[in-house]
């Protein structure tokens, strides 16, 4: 069972009484009166993470992971939880260490401060994040107009590429190797987009699952499709010169999630402040397609504008 | 490695900087300008609970455990967001139906809504419940005064006795089974007296480790210490016809946790409005103990003030 039926079926009707939940059709619960905003995600080894032997890099990319989903709303994260379920060696002192040294590391870059959390013994090696923050107002999920623009921040891909060089798929130079795992591990989160994108997006989501996937959950209960053009998602240098060079397909490497970047939609009207925004604050933003009424099918087209059809269109967390 | 030195010694510094955090030395997050309270505990089969066969009381005691940190506060829980990682099998339709209904009967019960969570795939089953509650002010921890009394709600001891049953350790006829077995799966909480303990109490903490272990908690980072009346103590009808009629020691079964019952101190100027609480409300609060300054040891006495030396004074969470 896909976590969104899961969602969908068995959890919805207990959030119905609480309007900030939002249907759980969101990444963040939103408590206008309150101003509160919370997201909460469990990672475990072997799903979410490969496994723990560089334990700070794992505790950073999770925590990335966790406070994107704020940042992706236009909300400043503020403090954060962790709970670790682990085994003796999995918090050894030495681990523990690293791990308090992560956390510090990302506490100075995100302003962020560990405010409580939880460590019990298991078998299995999982962390629960807990990020909070508040705002007057976010951007939510299915909020997307017909003839809007489809925008995604930064690159697509290079994080797909560190986990297959981890998992020994493919094998790189060092330079390569190194410069993709490092985006594995250590996404850029998009905090300056954070502070503007509440100034001209109409929906967003952050790419966790992969492009299409992500792209479809942004809309997943409005009546609308959407084109978009293959051409126009924007790739590393890196990633294109090892497409090019090994003749790989693009779309396997942008529909595969971990990218952290954030996808939204604007109307046209604010094309011009969005180019405003992307050169005085240096945020790369690239428009990568339209939104539709849903007489229209959703579809991806390639430069010569033609249909690619997907047999793959992302990752879902499978039960 | 004690939980508690765990956190002691490697995620105290990260939240210096964040004063609601009460040096992650506190059962909740109190984030006083935002009024915000939060309560994060993970629950593993095997360690919180014995195993999943019975997925509706399992849920019930687990919310129940993780809103009793804010109803010992004195705060109203609000919301919760629960995080399950499993199998196929723990997740399985016929036991999330089970979880849906138990959490829907909470929700009832406690006027508390979900608000979001997570699921994933592990094969160790476990959750993550965070509760929040808003509230201008709490009852902390570590703010005890000398010549204080000690009291506690409720009764102790009948979870300790639903566990050693629910493990086959002792055996005993049907309806006292049926008794200790539902005190261990559904302890009381007290939510008469959330609303009232701000009246009286210097400080607080619920009962989940052990009365003996908590009491110490309570007060660990003052320099006092405490004198307690184990013939105080209260206890129910039924565990104390089983204490009489098999001559156990009632100490080891009221230092085991797991009541969920809230233990507090109280200037001694506050009796007359505790007992007028207590009757006005129906709110079972026994004074069970003084406490003393740092000079005097702690001691826990017998009906004839004799010292009674302990091995072991509660629960803790072993790493």
């Amino acid at each position: 069972m896909h976590e969104f039926e899961l969602i969908k079926n068995y959890f919805q009707k207990l959030s119905q009484k609480s309007p900030g939940a939002l249907n759980l059709n969101d990444d963040v619960f939103f408590d206008k009166k309150n101003k509160l905003v919370v997201s909460v995600d469990t990672y475990t080894e072997g799903n979410h993470f490969i496994n723990f032997k560089k334990p700070e890099l794992v505790i950073k990319k999770i925590i990335r992971s966790s406070i994107s989903d704020l940042i992706c709303k236009g909300v400043k994260p503020k403090y954060y939880f962790i709970s670790g379920s682990g085994n003796k060696k999995s918090f050894s002192k030495s681990n523990l260490s690293k791990i308090i040294q992560a956390l510090s590391e990302e506490q100075n870059k995100y302003k962020i401060f560990l405010c409580g959390g939880d460590t019990v013994f298991s078998n299995k090696l999982s962390f629960t994040i807990t990020s909070i923050g508040f705002a007057n107002n976010i951007v939510y999920r299915n909020k997307a107009k017909i003839n809007d623009d489809i925008y995604v921040s930064g690159n697509l891909g290079d994080s797909y590429v560190g986990l297959l060089l981890l998992k020994n798929k493919i094998k790189l130079n060092n330079t390569l190797n190194k410069y993709f795992t490092n985006q594995y591990f250590l996404p850029t989160i998009q905090l300056k987009l954070m502070n503007q994108i509440k100034k001209f997006a109409n929906t967003s989501i952050d790419i966790s699952d992969g492009l299409l996937t992500d792209l479809d959950k942004m809309i997943n209960t409005q009546k609308l499709s959407y084109k978009l053009y293959l051409n126009e998602v924007p790739i590393s240098k890196n990633l294109k010169k090892i497409i090019d060079l090994k003749k790989l397909s693009k779309i396997n490497y942008i529909s595969n999630g971990d990218d952290y970047q954030v996808l939204f939609t604007a109307s046209k009207n604010k094309r011009r402040i969005i180019t405003k925004i992307t050169t005085n604050f240096k945020i790369k933003l690239t428009r990568i397609g339209t939104i539709h009424s849903v007489g229209k099918k959703s579809s991806i087209v390639d430069h010569k504008n033609r249909e690619i059809s997907l047999k793959n269109r992302g990752y879902f967390h499978q039960f």
